[in-house]
């Protein structure tokens, strides 16, 4: 099941609530990414902690380690990794695809050999959802076949109408399951592709429609033309989804054009690099500026990190690569991703989007 | 300042309770290794929650890492690690020793090379005092040289003879510091040395008196010999601490012998290797067996990683290196460890320690 309730739009902007079998989340939503059913870093009680309503998991990495059908039977995703609340997984043919050469593509799905221990793996639409349902997702992704960054017309047309195709089997074979399923747009870098394919999309029928094959190696102004040209045709009444994107500019960009939903490694892989997310840009705890610092990551914040120790001793732990610093810092970039959409979702409801936008930017400038 | 008072003593082990600038714990006390001003894996918030009320710190790596002048500018250890209960550092003693042929000794102190960057460093009881006022701890170390093992009476004498000098010069140098300062007894397996220098360091006069050179590679036997041979001539108003030891068998052995404090860095470790201590004994979650096992780690057990994970979510975090698999085992370990003190200080108020002893005993049997 999936309910979504838009509750107020400042332009294209929308703010809203969707609902699952595991509880609701409030769009914008950001969903930190749990690859092996963890949040790299994080307990579920810190997730919930900065603020994570919904977080995403790894259909291909599960699928490997440890198997799907030990996740089903050590109760679902929700029971295996203690996250009672909305859980996303993703189809597992982005993952496929940057596997590159290490695959081989039919209509019937994709051969490949698992990066971790060589054996012969075989996905498809029909396999794809009977592993998702094993991990219990509240929210099904549609398998596909990401195109390639670049790609001729002829490429992205023949790309495109495969996934088409496979998700009309990712939607029989989902049959009886519960769970919503999401349809995943692609096309590449052309507008008409990318139309054609929302169109055979939504004659099929789906809970959502995601937008796949972003944040591929295109550029910005790239990736504006595509959201441009098919934000205004997606359905008003289900959500919208922009997959493995982005930076901060990137989510303001995005849901000013009226998306949805998102997930990204971003927050918590840069942590782990000590890339700190703060109101004023970009801070790098590893520069020596930072040694004698008695100041916290960022003094508008308010997380656990923030409010207990200074860049200082941060620097200090990720010298030393303690392991407190991965969970330090991946305590406030989340945090600091999960605030961006609680404040954009409150702008909107308040029709005070453009000068938030604008706030924002004006905040950000490189700390070093 | 410390105060210490025994509220109960059941045979030789006594259960008491000591206040420091930073609070109080009660003893039997298992004190967490917070080597570089964080207790590996955990958040201070966390080491809360398992039930830890005092930590160590190691000087050694703290003036090498950041320096201990920085973590004096950032608050001292309480502010820089954001612990505000009692802090106990060591004194860089036993780290110099176990550099081996990297360090030079003389009367003065130990000349050495830094395994950071290979500087040349130096190592005295007044630079050891003034280090360790700076990280501000509340039970500072004097500074000792650790005896080898083996190692002939004579040199033996030789060692424990220049540790009282540097006692005293410790003692000196500690000076006007508020906090409080323990003396090591040295000897190495020789009763008549060990009894020797507790009496020298008893003529000097501390707040608390430290058994060192114990755990260096010498069998159960011989340090019960020592324990045995020691333990009833040690003040009994004042704190005993066993340095660096141990199992659970041996907090045991040492607290039946009226030891109040410990320390090592087993259950961090351990954890991090994915051992863990349980009522039943010591369970390895790599082993093959855990993989789907939807059992906790200890059914007897109340902590976060107990009462929220399988073993079979957790041997998949540990078999994927997830920094998550750290955090939980190490909550478990080191929530395994205080609530064994909690235990055997119930037991000793309540006059049921031997009972106790028997019944943990019996639990213990190798689990795999």
């Amino acid at each position: 099941m999936l309910r979504f309730e838009i509750k107020a739009r400042d332009g294209a902007a929308r703010s809203g609530r969707v609902t699952t079998a595991h509880g609701t989340f409030a769009t914008p939503a950001f969903m930190p990414v749990g690859t092996y059913g963890t949040v790299k870093a994080l307990t579920p009680a810190q997730l919930e902690d900065v603020g994570a309503q919904i977080v995403l998991a790894n259909t291909f990495h599960l699928m490997l380690r440890p198997g799907d059908q030990i996740v089903a039977d050590l109760g679902g995703l929700h029971g295996f990794m203690s996250w009672p609340g909305p859980i996303l997984t993703d189809s597992g043919g982005f993952q496929v695809w940057s596997l590159g050469a290490l695959r081989k593509l039919s209509e019937e799905g994709v051969d490949f050999k698992s990066p971790i221990n060589g054996d012969r793996v075989f996905l498809s639409p029909e396999i794809s959802m009977r592993v998702q349902r094993n991990l219990g997702a509240d929210i099904v992704m549609a398998f596909d076949e990401c195109t390639a960054y670049p790609a001729t017309h002829a490429q992205a047309r023949e790309s495109m109408e495969l996934s088409v195709r496979w998700a009309l089997r990712s939607r029989a074979a989902h049959a009886d399951n519960p769970a919503a399923l999401f349809g995943i747009v692609q096309g590449g870098m052309y507008a008409d592709l990318r139309a054609e394919s929302l169109a055979q999309l939504t004659t099929i029928g789906f809970d959502g429609y995601a937008i796949g094959g972003l944040s591929v190696g295109e550029s910005k102004d790239e990736m504006h033309a595509v959201l441009d040209a098919l934000l205004p045709q997606m359905p008003q009444q289900h959500p919208r989804y922009l997959m493995g994107v982005g930076t901060p500019v990137d989510l303001l960009d995005a849901v000013s054009r009226g998306v949805d939903m998102f997930d990204c490694v971003l927050p918590t892989r840069n942590a782990r690099n000590g890339y700190l997310f703060t109101s004023q840009g970009v801070l790098k705890i590893r520069n020596a500026q930072h040694r004698d610092s008695p100041a916290p990551l960022d003094s508008n914040c308010d997380c656990y990190a923030c409010t207990k120790f200074s860049r200082g001793y941060l620097h200090h732990l990720d010298r030393c690569g303690e392991i407190l610093a991965s969970v330090l810092m991946s305590i406030h970039n989340v945090h600091y991703y999960q605030t961006l959409m609680r404040r954009l979702r409150e702008a909107i409801e308040m029709g005070t989007f453009r000068s938030l936008i604008e706030t924002l930017h004006n905040g950000w400038k490189s700390l070093g």
